[in-house]
């Protein structure tokens, strides 16, 4: 894919001396084993591959890179769904893996500092023990990087109570293109103090820095939670359930969405699952509540039951114990898996208000039939993301490489028309940022790319993703 | 403290041409209404004010604007603290204040989408009515716009449970300096397409665009909340009460701070007030939990009241009813009241890491005494956030405009040490700016300007606030 070397060997003696030769890579496997990550079925090769330790070491690399105009790929654990730490002009690829400890849990102000490589259930399970919350859990958290977290903008099925990564973090160390060494922002919970640029880099996809510092706020640890699957006999039916349980005033901790073939798929995936999916069954909820407080966790899961009935639900399963929970957990975080394991397929990460859900999945549907392909849609019910997973079946090479992709500019028309965007949390990357232009005009875009270029003037850092500058 | 005027009568006239000839004045009393804020004594004369109804309509005055260099300073309702409205450059005033319809409460998706005008109490009222909870709060909030709240990135006494403005800010309708309109994101709960333009430009005190619409999302309004003051005989043991009480597992609605003085003003500038303060006390909290369990709450107030005992505290006053929660709350809200009538004041609104307020308060103190100045200290301690009052008292007009500077700025340098920032809540507009250099160095300050530069290139709208460009 790479039109021609751009590393020159004394770039490569530079990158030697910065971060020692041991840390420099460029044998077949290394180049290989960092050319692509969980996106699709795509590869590029970077030239070398760099595994620095300190914000020092990145900055005298950057600097190295942005005085050359070589293009650098951050990456965090390679987890990504839209390609962003995918090297698709070559160049150097700058893995954070080795930045991997947890620098600090400050019990007295709620607050964790961290480097950037942490896997995020490790960080979850150590603050944990400090009966502290991280709340944002995508599905990934046994292996993705909190960095990568803070690049993506992450959500998770707590993100309907808890919020998403933005809502966490305070202040982040960057490096900057040109080498500087910034913190975005104060280690405080609230700040009117010149413009939010810790906002600004979340989500931001490693285009505007590399992340080696992340300061985030945390929560005490709910005590208690209740977890019930609820079958429905429509899908849209269950869709119009989502929105009765928040009208009814309940705010649950979990409120996840599986299409049949999704929790079909999926149970016939895992060993010895218990679940069984009647035969008139065309979708389920997943839902949580947590607290502090039994009593109040049982009646509010009896009032969500009382206000999903109405839907025409079937038999609600109740997880009564640590290990039915920890099965419906199983079930729902190896959907993905499942499907991928099943068929090829595109992974669509629509999201639209919440009530809007029922015509999102309906007009998906119908798409779905103008274009001949089927589809398998779960996710985050309560924040209104739906991941469309398009089923590559029975479709030719030519039907999936060429004609579909006009289907999923309809999905993402209609997307815009129900008040929505393109990604809720897998992020825009490589692969998602040809549709920028249905949920953007130009002076958004123009906005976003004179942004790039404060950050980045020579457009060395992950350049081409989200857009061309 | 205009040099010069700026405007010729042919832009007076077009302005009449775009929004009518009722809607632009230069009479005097216009001028000198529109010359303050409620920042210290400050007043500058704006040449015209303009009282435009539409975005449209502000579009084309900007591209007027923008044409011939003309400062533009944007207004709300004139409530913020740090000068953010003052027209120290002449020019044109625009006032917000006839865009003040709430144009919808979506109760399907607990949204409400909002003209910028509208004040912030009726907006919570309005969609109180529907059960639904907008939490920030500002004490203002009886006079301030939404749209002033969103450029200052406003708090108040709930968000140390509930967040701030921007935790609550889906999308933002703006008119650039150059006269485009755009909209800053999506009616969605999570967001991973592009930069958050929303996030950069909440809080960005009206110098990135002029917002003329604001979709903010919504909760479940609490059904009840309990409320307790507790006096202390200490101001520091009071400030560490505070960290026991998140560290006992609880996080209050509200956890508000107030010094012996600035409860004794208030009680004396309120009529009838009946809460009575002993000798010995120094300091008080107020203490709020809310929820839809009274049970649960009255559990949960036992356990604060518990956790704060071991900081020697008095007897802690039960708000039993809702007359004596309300003299409570009115307390609370005329505190900045009560300072203003007692002396001539400089508010400097600190943050920091909750757990340093010890030391910020020690400090304060400390650092007054060296510079021979009182203070009275009251805020949202559960935010680490204290509005430190510096009084006049003795102090003659130069020390007070002269070395007491000094005095302010070790303040902010032992804020920085703590790791805080200069304002939670009040942002930084024209008279906090000269401070913006303790806590961000020349690459954050570049990135800034740079940003503003990306927005507003000819430097017309609100130009010299937060930073000179």
């Amino acid at each position: 894919m790479i039109t021609g070397a751009i590393l020159a060997s004394h770039h490569i003696e530079a990158f030697r001396q910065i971060v020692g030769e041991q840390y420099v890579f460029f044998d077949e496997e290394s180049l290989n084993h960092y050319s692509h990550d969980e996106t699709e079925d795509l590869h590029y090769l970077p030239e070398v591959v760099i595994k620095p330790r300190t914000a020092a070491e990145i900055s005298a690399i950057l600097k190295v890179c942005d005085k050359n105009k070589i293009p650098v790929t951050p990456r965090g654990a390679g987890t990504g769904l839209s390609g962003g730490a995918l090297p698709h002009l070559g160049g150097v690829l700058l893995s954070t893996e080795r930045m991997n400890t947890i620098l600090e849990i400050d019990e007295r102000n709620l607050q964790v500092t961290t480097e950037p490589a942490v896997i995020t259930e490790v960080l979850q399970n150590a603050v944990k023990e400090k009966h502290l919350f991280y709340p944002p859990d995508p599905a990934s958290r046994g292996s993705c990087f909190i960095g990568g977290n803070i690049s993506e903008n992450s959500g998770g099925p707590k993100a309907v109570k808890y919020g998403v990564v933005k809502d966490y973090v305070l202040n982040l160390e960057m490096v900057l293109p040109g080498g500087e060494i910034i913190w975005t922002g104060a280690n405080v919970l609230k700040n009117a103090t010149g413009y939010n640029l810790t906002q600004l880099v979340v989500g931001s996809e490693g285009t505007l820095g590399v992340v080696t510092k992340i300061v985030l706020r945390l929560i005490p640890h709910p005590k208690h939670n209740l977890l019930m699957l609820v079958p429905f006999r429509s899908a849209e039916k269950a869709c119009e359930a989502v929105g009765a349980v928040f009208r009814a005033g309940y705010t649950p901790s979990v409120l996840e969405f599986m299409e049949r073939d999704a929790l079909d798929w999926v149970t016939k995936f895992v060993d010895n699952s218990t679940v069984k999916i009647e035969e008139d069954v065309q979708a389920h909820l997943l839902i949580e509540v947590d607290g502090n407080d039994m009593d109040v966790l049982t009646r509010e899961m009896e009032g969500i039951a009382d206000a999903v009935q109405e839907f025409d639900c079937g038999e609600i399963l109740f997880a009564d114990n640590a290990q039915q929970k920890a099965e419906l957990w199983k079930l729902r975080r190896k959907v993905a898996e499942a499907v991928k394991a099943n068929s090829v397929y595109k992974e669509e990460d629509t999201v639209v208000p919440r009530a809007e859900l029922p015509l999102l999945l309906k007009g998906v549907k119908d798409i779905g039939r103008k274009y001949g392909f089927n589809s398998v849609c779960y996710g985050h019910a309560g924040d209104g993301n739906l991941h469309v997973n398009i089923i590559k079946g029975n479709l030719t090479d030519e039907q999936w490489n060429g004609s579909l992709k006009n289907g999923i500019k309809e999905i993402f028309v209609l997307v815009k028309k129900l008040g929505g965007t393109l990604s809720g949390e897998h992020g825009i990357g490589l692969v998602q940022k040809e549709y920028m232009s249905i949920v953007f005009n130009e002076t958004q875009m123009r906005l976003m790319r004179d942004i790039k270029k404060v950050f980045d003037p020579n457009n060395i850092l992950n350049a081409g993703k989200i857009f061309d500058v």
